[in-house]
């Protein structure tokens, strides 16, 4: 399918965007506000890959990876809303707060950002892969599962296509939009058992056969 | 270590203590609003288990496990606060509402039940467990990893040290309380991977290497 990944010259959106070029299973596009950076990441990650402004980025998309940092995303939903339509959107972005002396502290709001930024735009929003760090995207497909949440069955079933591409694990289907703070909120204790145990952590979930899945 | 398990007449309570009375290293009181409902479930698990009324089975405890349901937490947790004293407290309550056709749907309040119940109490709460099943604790240790959250290392260390009692995977420290909140979604994310993938799933934390916990 043809993938837009929105902050595809950041950190996770380049890892992200990387991944799937490794996997060449898909058309990617890069985008970013700064369309000749687009061009430049998307250069670098080689043949397959376009770089774009946000707005040229998502059109034609099957779907639109939503990767800018969590204090862009809203700004960045609105920007796009019209070009988007209704096409489906992942959102991946999470907004954690570091506290010295106490660790990474989850988005203090209610309500996630996939749901807020739902209410910014008409095609389907799903969230996902927030378990999953940039740096456990680099080389092999981590030994990792991507959980997915959102409430349209098509859009979940692409996220969650995109998903089973990037992990070593399976992309398994979380519930409802409404799991979306539980999945950002999973960010920030990554962080925090990363720093605890020195490591790369992600997260497996145990008790499916795979027969099952 | 004494450990008060409230709410032990429930499935998730009984189980966990029977799951420690296997153990065979706590000595363990069941605590119920109902005393003699406490000493029958404690009789039913054998030696080493007592049953107690909740605010007589908190008396000389090292560590509380609050594992009544989440809408009698913070009543619980008021109605005990004043025989808890400083004692250690562990919430493992979730708040879950199902919406037919949607799934398990997590607490919509902005602030976790720890969090909430840390204000009925003087003794430090940790919150923890969350991702594992009751039905998961019949029979041998669960293929699972324990998340705990807390703000006072002491605590931490103590619930931690229980954790590990009840899983074949680690009792990991995911940070401070404020993290409560996912802990507690991830209850509805497993409810709904188990409807979807009919399974008894729970949570493995991967890149974390042995000798490195």
């Amino acid at each position: 399918m043809r993938v837009a990944v929105l902050g595809g010259t950041g950190s996770f959106g380049r890892a992200l965007a990387a991944r799937l070029a490794a996997a060449g299973q898909d058309e990617i596009v890069i985008g970013s506000r700064d369309a000749a950076r687009a061009r430049e990441t998307a250069a670098e990650l080689g043949s397959g890959v376009t770089g774009r402004a946000n707005e040229d980025a998502v059109q034609g998309a099957d779907l639109v990876v939503l990767a800018v940092k969590a204090d862009g995303a809203l700004d960045t939903a609105r920007a796009i809303a019209s070009a988007l339509g209704d096409t489906p959107l992942l959102s991946v972005a999470t907004a954690i707060e570091f506290q010295r002396g106490v660790g990474a502290l989850p988005d203090p709001d209610a309500r996630s950002l996939a749901e807020r930024i739902q209410d910014e735009v008409a095609g389907p929003v799903v969230a996902g892969l927030h378990s999953v760090a940039a740096a456990n995207l680099d080389g092999e497909p981590p030994d990792e599962d991507a959980l997915v949440c959102g409430d349209d069955p098509q859009a979940k079933a692409l996220a969650l296509d995109l998903a089973a591409r990037i992990v070593a694990g399976s992309a398994l289907d979380a519930g409802p939009l409404a799991g979306a703070r539980t999945l950002e909120g999973l960010t920030a204790l990554i962080v925090n058992l990363n720093r605890r145990y020195k490591a790369h952590t992600g997260v497996r979930v145990t008790g499916i056969s795979t027969t099952a899945e």
